[in-house]
């Protein structure tokens, strides 16, 4: 919390807002040295089961204590809000469920601090707070940390890739660190035909960016700045939703398997055909081809990295709807999500793949039973345990999905009753799991889920929380076997 | 087609209506005679792929013929339509894409033999169309029947249930007629009470609640009969959405096994809970508790048998818009479908209580990844090979429902902007696939697939096909790997 603290500091800001930092940061200070008394039995040793708990547990944790500073400076008067809104940054989700008037009484009443400690988050988070502990601040000496990273790490693959390359996660943060520090800059040479774009707001759009987040500094979203900062966000977004192993083999020259990389050349595909449909189908809605065209490539990219920003409102804009194939695409975009190994949510390009491969080989089996299929990725044969388990992940996704969209369903008495549409619930349920942010309807890219009963509120947190570890650790601390002892 | 023909002798119907039906006939017999002249060579074995190929093929020339007779009598006057309803009554699916007023039209100017012809195809479809010609006209000598059985056959198992209990088709068929005449004799003893439910709408509703089908007489569909007639179809739509072999264990006074059913237990648990939900959620909405519960009952039932008959429009009607709930528990039910072996469409209630025991067992591996899990259905252990096939087949079905929601979304020129809503086409592909009827939106109950163009009805065509054959003959029909010789 050093960052905000810093940021309420440069600002000048009331006591009271340095003193909801203080507080939250001696507390973690005190639970920490608590904690740190319980030193393991030496011969305790760290499996998958102790990886997830340990992960879901800091991130409810984390959770609990990220949303004080809302509470205690009093900008948020809700625990459920302020709970949902600091999930949402660690997730990397970018859904706010807080009311445009409370997000401008931040930026114009002296809450800079608050909005930077929101965006930060996103940073923190894209790469996995166990993940920036271990990297920064403890170096793992037995593999134990392994279990954690893998607990943590998006993609059915990572933990493989990672320790076949020995990328170590400091190469990773290295990585992370450069492309937001280069976005920034690049934000701030846009200033000169911008003047929306502040330093301030390139902190804050960089680090949403990085953590494919989605806060922005106004309910605005990216309405507010210039072309040439939209392009650039829009870029930026799409760099962080490859997978980081792109970058490293491009540090160490090893463009063959760049080139041999299929969820890569599938993105782009998915991305460049997406964009073209979109475009023509909204160009008579815009004063120009150049204007429709930006409006879906910064949509595209910002759906399919799970971002969320927005620069125009596809739902209920001033240019009215979009046509319904590209809300359907756009749907579908966050349903997929992007690549393995980025700081994006959802599925997952490469899951995708081997769905879809999955599915093909099925029907091949179908018509000669006694054949043995193989399903290739990048021109090796998968493992069929990792087909298995992305199979299985699939329909733990959709259950989730589902389920929650049937939760939040039940009661919402703040809500209006033309906003209680299927559209908004389901999609509200699937901006959650997926991390992205904005859905259709009354959670479309001008709504946002203030109007949610606290219940509803709590389980879209979960959801998100469940979502951005990828479903396995938070079930299986919420299952009863994991606490049994003879387990 | 006798019957239709007879129908239209009895109404004294015109020449050219007799004619429609006696042009398709005599192709039939001509393309039959012709098929029968190739002898299949002595060495010739029938496998699972022929079986997949011989029942896609018969679907397709099915529908292609028994369009016919709305083509050339001349109530419908476009191709796509005529062979989208006909599908629509083979697949048991019942979603029109005719106009009230050319509903109308064949009601009230000598066309009753065509609706007759509509509904009666939803009692052929029902069992398949195969076991049907199979059970009534041929009896199959060597074990090749079985391979049309299994690719016709709804539900994960029904293949292993009909041969381990010896259930031949005709004790089947012979279930089927006696509760089709029973619903027949209930429609008319309610005739005291309601003149609307006429000898002739008798026949039509029982055929489509026996078929889980939904074609009504009129586009008002059932909500203009009264209580005692709705109670009646209701309580039938439930009963023919129930495995077919429990009443065979009546029959053979078999209650252990009843009993034992888990898949019959968890379904009349969904449907009492999604009852008493939605009585609650509608009681303000109707004017008395016995109107709201009636309609709770009549919805819930016509969802979840996937017939899609309705009483009230619960999207659009007088009443206005359902609560949340109700609709996300109705979205639910379209997905879900009802039991296996029976008429009905849908995911089926056994491959979800499957499909969550499967998720479960996942959960526990990653708890303890040495521990082997079994699951059990009926407190059997379940074949290894039954689970991965439930799953992959929850993979294809996802696939092809949000594959098919974005195709039809691409071209409806005829249909109005205002009703292109993510929720129309997604509902509709729920709908299709699931051989429900209605959806949600534009497709709901008051409204109908007739402004879709013709390119989405061939793609809802081939969908409701699919869903109705479960996937994979389609699939093994369309995959090039089927054509080659040395596959």
């Amino acid at each position: 919390m050093l960052v905000p603290l810093i940021t309420a500091f440069c600002y000048l800001e009331s006591i009271k807002n340095i003193i909801s930092y203080l507080i939250p940061m001696a507390g973690l200070f005190l639970v920490g040295g608590f904690l740190g008394y319980f030193k393991p039995a030496k011969d305790t040793r760290m499996g998958a089961r102790e990886g997830y708990v340990i992960v879901s547990l800091s991130w409810l944790l984390m959770s609990l204590f990220g949303c004080l500073p809302f509470l205690i400076s009093g900008y948020v008067k809700d625990f459920f809000t302020a709970f949902f809104e600091i999930s949402s940054g660690f997730t990397t989700t970018g859904a706010s469920a807080l009311t445009s008037e409370q997000l401008s009484n931040m930026l114009n009443e002296g809450g800079h601090s608050l909005l930077m400690w929101r965006s930060f988050s996103h940073w923190i988070g894209g790469m996995g707070i166990l993940v920036f502990i271990l990297a920064i601040i403890l170096e793992s000496k037995d593999g134990s940390a392994l279990h954690v990273l893998r607990a943590e790490s998006p993609g059915p693959q990572v933990g493989k890739i990672t320790s076949k390359m020995k990328m170590s996660s400091r190469i990773l943060y290295l990585i992370y660190i450069s492309m937001t520090l280069l976005e920034i800059a690049a934000l701030n040479i846009c200033h000169i035909f911008d003047k929306n774009m502040t330093f301030f707001d390139s902190l804050i759009m960089s680090f949403g960016t990085a953590g494919t987040g989605g806060f922005a500094t106004t309910a605005l979203s990216c309405a507010l700045y210039a072309p040439c900062s939209q392009y650039v966000i829009a870029i930026f977004m799409l760099l962080f939703s490859i997978n980081f192993s792109i970058y490293y083999w491009l540090l160490i020259k090893n463009f063959k398997d760049i080139l041999h990389n299929e969820e890569l050349r599938f993105f782009i595909a998915i991305v460049i055909i997406s964009v073209l449909i979109i475009t023509i189908q909204i160009v008579n809605l815009y004063s120009n081809t150049e204007e429709a065209f930006r409006h879906a490539f910064f949509t595209v990219a910002s759906i399919v990295s799970t971002t969320g920003y927005a620069t125009t409102d596809y739902w209920s804009g001033v240019q009215g709807q979009w046509p319904i194939l590209s809300l359907t695409i756009i749907l579908i975009l966050m349903f997929s999500g992007a690549c393995a190994g980025s700081t994006a949510g959802g599925l997952k390009q490469s899951r995708m793949l081997i769905l879809g491969k999955y599915s093909g080989t099925k029907i091949k089996t179908m018509v000669s039973p006694r054949r043995v299929e193989v399903i290739r990725l990048d021109g090796k044969p998968l493992d069929n345990k990792v087909v298995e388990s992305t199979v299985a992940f699939f329909v733990l996704y959709i259950m989730v999905f589902v389920g929650c969209a049937l939760l939040i369903s039940i009661w919402n008495p703040e809500m209006s009753s033309t906003d209680k549409t299927p559209i908004t619930m389901f999609s509200a349920s699937l901006s959650c799991i997926s991390n992205i942010g904005p859905g259709l309807g009354a959670v479309g890219p001008a709504g946002g889920f203030a109007n949610f009963s606290w219940f509803s509120k709590l389980v879209l947190t979960f959801e998100m929380i469940a979502g951005r570890l990828e479903l396995y650790p938070i079930f299986v601390l919420f299952a009863p076997i994991t606490w049994k002892r003879s387990a």
